[in-house]
């Protein structure tokens, strides 16, 4: 008899609503309105309908508990969806800890990572909204890779802003996202006066997210047939992200046991709020508490050492003002390779919920990252994404815990997504060239000076 | 209600057995035995010894009809297996074509094709008589990168000889295998005698698959704890993959239909024998008959413009020699981006099976496999290695077919990997860059001319 290692749901067991957390807010625990760029008064729905469809804004302030999916939306997930539970055996073993280590693998979709579990939905809302065009940004391409196969399943034409640094490092993101049909340019771009004026002062500049959030806008506020689309941060993405966590429950349930300790990374928030949000739910409506650990890179550490407060979403000021940890919208990250974990902010959500102490942080380096990313490859098969390594390294001190301890609990993490497009990252550090970003504490006191 | 569009079968349902269709052979179709290749004797097992554990030589000469899967192979199975059966609903619209269109997808794998389906029972068997470390060639790397992660699984030391040509154009397939712990050379290499002879000549030489077999040999012969293995070809390596074809049978009976059209692209033959010979040996037990396709590029069109004759498995005669479709051992195909297609020979029982008209086969352009890769990425998200993007072709090529005589034939093929590490052969179709080569009609006569 086979030990069972991979736990899959049936088709029909994908999930038919999203949970929206902000249902399930205890009193005491309230979320403050994102606040105009210009105006910084409280933003309403028509103040965000030139960006998004109604619809999503609507998500995005709604405390209803359950939001249904759409028929389009979950015929395309079950493309890829239910994602696998796996119980890593092998990496149990050779830890040789008493810890049972589960991971949720949303690598397998379409665009290798947990994010077309909002591109669609985006997509789909767009589309019945009669847009034919969305703009975006990207950093590394994740996002901008997810966001061109949803277009390209819906007949929405897609641009992608892609931050020039990884537009040249990275040109098997830019091509896979072409191969979608989508059009990509380095930012900053001749294609915004944004991106216009940069490069008269800067001719090499090698971009940033929040020059390329700048871009994106700009086009989307020039054409009438032109939507803007943000792949983490918002509430409504979070939301997206839940059919992640709700599938993990029922997962478990086959699997016999319940997480102790749930683990994801965090950059903007989704991958994390995907995973956790629904297990925390069932914590604020009575049930028992759950060790929730959001891992963030010690190059990017807003939940950890950034302030909880109003900031912008971008560099340029054109994004709304949120409520959130932040280390100062001019704060630029080091250039680590976990390039999705590289933003000043934090979800909103994912800030309240640490700020109240529902859930914890904790920030490392990305070298003993690579060191529990390659230990997971070699014992796992699955070659994780460096954004994804900081969930494995976590987890893995956990069960390095247990192990000291002698306590066998149930760890449960969110691999987020696979590295096949960072092997150049993997060959740094498999050659020592790979170098650790001191926690920048002089940098994010100067950024966080100009915050708010 | 969602339509089914994912046929996933539970953990339980992964084949407990291997199928052999050399049990099936009618009489009168039968197995040529090979050849030593400086005697050309018949080869006993004893002179495979030195190259393969026991148990894969008393595979590749077996004629029972089932071989037990070990427990320890079946259960890293279970990490990615069963493989999805999808139905290909958006591209069957896009085409508007009444035909039913389902592909068994390979590219879940941790290397992203169907090798692992055999890297993992050769490591297994190598493992159980004492092996420490095996040598391989690899081309593209899709081999060489399931062995390494198949040799990590199973603590033994995997030193792969890749195709120079490749490891200068594939570095993120390179840097894959070095994650799972291999080493990696350029071949020719300073490391074995053919090697350097072939330097000393040619300081520039690109390789090829024959002269990276030659290394992989040598080098398993002057070393006591060394085996060689192979990733195609050979009778062990189609039985492995019969997995494929054998999950596919239940999950085709879980949608409530039945292929009349089965396709599979083939370099070697072990995707294709994959898929094909477990539903080629229900027709040969007394079934129905189903129309068969191998489909090959027309850059190394052995099935169907090749002889049936005994001819060496590689370039410097050191392979066994082998009854198959050939275009003669010095053949050197064009550089198609399907690396893993520009093989001169065949498997010795798809070989067969062509011989005796049991199967069919068509070669294809590459240019028109790399179209229908992108229709096919557009309307279901994968994007599918170019290997597997012949397939699709000749699926498609069906479906309009079906278009225009209004039949609704039910498709299946198989979908063998995905193209993450081949962005550079899809940036070369989109600029108009990429080239279709002839068909070499003297070349493969020059070639052979010398063959046999």
């Amino acid at each position: 008899m086979v030990e069972r290692t991979r736990f899959m749901l049936d088709e029909e067991k994908i999930p038919r609503f999203w949970y929206n957390i902000a249902a399930d807010l205890p009193a005491g625990v309230e979320q403050s309105p994102p606040l105009h760029p210009m105006t910084h008064q409280p933003l309403t729905p028509p103040d965000l309908a030139p960006l998004f469809p109604m619809a999503l804004i609507m998500q995005e302030v709604s405390t209803e508990r359950e939001i249904e999916i759409p028929g389009p939306v979950r015929d395309i997930y079950t493309t890829f969806r239910p994602s696998p539970l796996v119980r890593a055996r092998r990496l149990e073993k050779a830890l040789d800890t008493p810890a049972h280590i589960y991971f949720k693998y949303e690598g397998l979709s379409p665009a290798g990572s947990h994010k077309p579990n909002t591109a669609i939905a985006q997509a789909f809302y767009n589309k019945e909204e009669g847009i034919k065009r969305i703009a975006t940004e990207t950093g590394a391409g994740q996002w901008g890779s997810a966001l061109a196969a949803a277009g390209a399943m819906f007949g929405i034409e897609v641009k992608v802003y892609m931050v020039r640094a990884s537009y040249n490092q990275k040109p098997y993101r830019r091509i896979l996202m072409e191969t979608y049909g989508a059009s990509v340019v380095a930012s900053p771009s001749m294609d915004t006066e944004s991106g216009r004026a940069i490069l008269a002062q800067h001719p090499d500049s090698p971009g940033s997210l929040g020059i390329a959030i700048s871009e994106a806008v700009e086009d989307t506020m020039k054409r009438d047939d032109t939507h803007y689309s943000l792949g983490s941060v918002l509430n409504h993405v979070m939301l997206h992200q839940t059919v992640i966590g709700e599938e993990s429950i029922l997962q478990m349930e086959m699997a016999g046991e319940e997480p102790d300790v749930i683990i994801a990374c965090a950059g903007g928030g989704s991958n994390f709020a995907g995973l956790a949000f629904p297990w925390v739910g069932r914590t604020l409506r009575g049930g028992r508490k759950y060790q929730v650990i959001a891992v963030e890179p010690l190059a990017a550490p807003s939940l950890t050492r950034g302030k909880y407060m109003y900031d912008y979403g971008d560099t340029a000021k054109m994004a709304p003002v949120a409520k959130m940890y932040t280390l100062g919208h001019d704060f630029v990250p080091e250039p680590i390779h976990a390039g999705g974990l590289r933003y000043h902010g934090m979800s909103p959500l994912v800030s309240l919920l640490k700020h109240h102490n529902l859930i914890e942080a904790r920030s490392v380096h990305q070298i003993p990252c690579f060191q529990a990313g390659v230990l997971f490859a070699r014992n796992e098969g699955i070659l994780p994404a460096p954004e994804s390594t900081h969930a494995i390294r976590a987890a893995i001190d956990v069960a390095l815990d247990c192990k000291a301890s002698g306590e066998a609990k149930v760890i449960l993490f969110n691999l987020s997504g696979h590295g096949h497009f960072d092997l150049s990252a993997y060959e740094a550090y498999l050659s020592g060239k790979l170098e650790d970003y001191e926690y920048p504490a002089k940098e994010i006191k100067e950024a966080l000076a100009h915050a708010g």
